[in-house]
């Protein structure tokens, strides 16, 4: 395989810089591949159900039928919240962000789930599975209680990760299609590298503290628009247009005065972003199924925009906009569906940092003023 | 001045790594000194309160006697903490550890308080101002709740931010002595450039994230026994011990066993930690004052052995932990009140990420396998 030549970008920090090892992904090597513990992308997203790559990722290898099976089932007795947990889920008002939300339910977890040994992975997976599987629960718990005043039962008997939330959020069983469709992208989301989030993960773990702290500080990164609310961005673009003229026309303007177009480019991949082609046929499918293609066709048109005006390629959070608001999920809840996946590939890292037994520690560039007079405060 | 030979640890990733700019200190340059906004260290805890030190990282200058007594004055208005808050830090059971608390409970302030525009620094320094005013009152209206059963009063009429936390914690208002003892260990505890947590806050304000989750990282990145956590393992340490001569005597066995010692050495500093002399003063006269000089002597005859044996010098956390015990503070509020200090340093960093615009990402050595067939999962 070609190295790729790495070419450090300006708009990020240590672009290009060797901050670990890891065995968990690769990403970009040979400009458009992604693969997870050695697995590629394409074959992952294709074949697999979520809960799958859950466990490649926490758990260390592929699930048989039997391990998939029981893991399914583990993950599905885990889904229920303590009656502390729901008091508190009922305080937090209305106007809460959903990333907030989970930040602030994954942090209670960790008050009353102790990870007192950093170094007992089984301890840390069953933790990684408990927020895995709850998480869904924490954050339509809340949603439910603040907007429709109802508390809601969250122990649902649905088959996978995704069907749970769809289910929690709709109040029915979903369609196989949406579930179908959840799966792949849970599984693109899942796991992506020295990434911000994940970075960040890494960097709490590399002090020695537990995973609570190390996923809520993931959470916190992911919630930036430079990161994972890139999704909810990407729909806020989508939804200003009626028709592909108009998205043509007002983006070819944007791009004009220099706008950055949130949703395309990536920091690491340089021909394409591999999972796009894949999300890409889930949008079409689920509008096909929904019997409007508007949302799709806008979206495919600013692609082909994009393209020709800037060679700039959709990344995974463009076409997922499209996916997730054909499955009536609210526009500030794509992000959360983001650490839904990303958990697991957090999980992994975490666990990896430790294993490494480093501390991680950059330094800076001081550019300062040097050696001030020290001013008594009555001279001031 | 001399630039000082980095020499990258391998116990630290990134080591001697520049990550990005900061103006807002610089450590260790001469091998031994360091400097908030180009003041040096021994100056401002000789001769400032915590506060000072608060509006010069916060607000970016040290403040005159009118400009200190208006934010003395706003910061003693925002000690309050609302109904919902209380309720929820009421749901937490006595067993959690206080830093869980904090990081839940400034997550919890982010879902009532909204930070909707990442580049308004008025804003930002608002809210900074009521995370550093309130976090007492959080930790300690927990504390008193879950192990006394009792609701207390947090609105106090104390001049500082450590008497605050001082008087809630022991339900009176503190000696002047502690008041002073608490200014210089918070001035010492404020800043320390790309540490670990204040790292992690950066990386999470890179992404365009708001100060809730950059401070929660922040939080759960200091709480590891390599970090913050560390002088509460410092202690632990320390109350092995009923004299100097077993002190002595133990410590030279675990360093023959290659054990090694928390609170010595510092991954920057080669010469030795410039703050662990004005906090060794601190705590002697703690000591004195307590007229129980015993604490204080083993950790001195810890700190001579380490240097005749291993010409290791000891880092803020040693005597910290001296000075912590001995006006009554909990083990497990040790690293809280590193977080009281930090808080300021934290968000200077993060406006200072912001202002830079950067998203920070490195890249991984990837050590995994290449390329794996995918076997479908009944071939498993």
């Amino acid at each position: 395989m070609n190295e790729p030549i790495i070419k450090a970008k300006k708009s990020v920090a240590l672009s290009g810089v060797v901050a670990g090892n890891t065995a968990i992904s690769s990403v970009g090597r040979s400009g458009n591949d992604l693969h997870y513990r050695g697995y590629d992308i394409k074959d992952l997203a294709h074949n697999c159900e979520f809960e799958e790559i859950a466990h490649l990722l926490i758990h260390g290898k592929l699930p048989n039928i039997k391990e998939l099976a029981a893991y399914k089932s583990h993950l599905k007795s885990l889904r229920g919240l303590n009656s502390s947990m729901k008091l508190i889920l009922e305080q937090l008002p209305k106007h809460t962000h959903p990333m907030d939300v989970l930040r602030t339910g994954v942090s209670i977890l960790g008050s009353t789930i102790h990870e007192d040994q950093v170094n007992n992975s089984t301890l840390t997976q069953k933790i990684a599975d408990k927020i895995l599987a709850s998480i869904s629960s924490i954050l339509i718990y809340w949603y439910h209680f603040s907007h429709n005043n109802k508390r809601i039962e969250v122990e649902t008997d649905d088959d996978s990760v995704g069907g749970h939330f769809l289910h929690l959020l709709h109040g029915n069983p979903p369609p196989q299609q949406w579930v179908k469709a959840m799966h792949i992208s849970l599984i693109l989301y899942a796991e992506h590298e020295f990434n911000a989030s994940t970075f960040t993960s890494r960097v709490i773990a590399g002090t020695g503290s537990d995973i609570f702290s190390c996923i809520c500080g993931g959470i916190g990164a992911l919630k930036g628009f430079k990161h994972g609310g890139a999704n909810e961005v990407a729909y806020e673009i989508l939804q200003r247009y009626d028709s592909t003229a108009a998205a043509t026309l007002d983006i070819t303007k944007r791009l004009n005065n220099k706008e950055v177009i949130i949703g395309f480019g990536h920091p690491v991949y340089t021909i394409c972003d591999p999972r796009n082609a894949i999300i890409k046929e889930v949008a079409q499918h689920l509008s096909q199924l929904a019997n409007n293609m508007q949302l799709f066709d806008i979206a495919a048109a600013i692609e082909a925009t994009m393209w020709d005006s800037k060679k700039m390629f959709p990344n995974l959070d463009w076409f997922s906009a499209v996916s997730y608001h054909l499955m009536g999920v609210p526009t500030n809840m794509f992000t959360p569906l983001f650490v839904l996946a990303r958990v697991s590939g957090w999980s992994a890292h975490i666990m990896e940092q430790r294993a490494d037994g480093k501390i991680i520690r950059p330094t800076a560039n001081y550019t300062g003023p040097d050696n001030l007079d020290f001013i008594a405060l009555k001279d001031r």
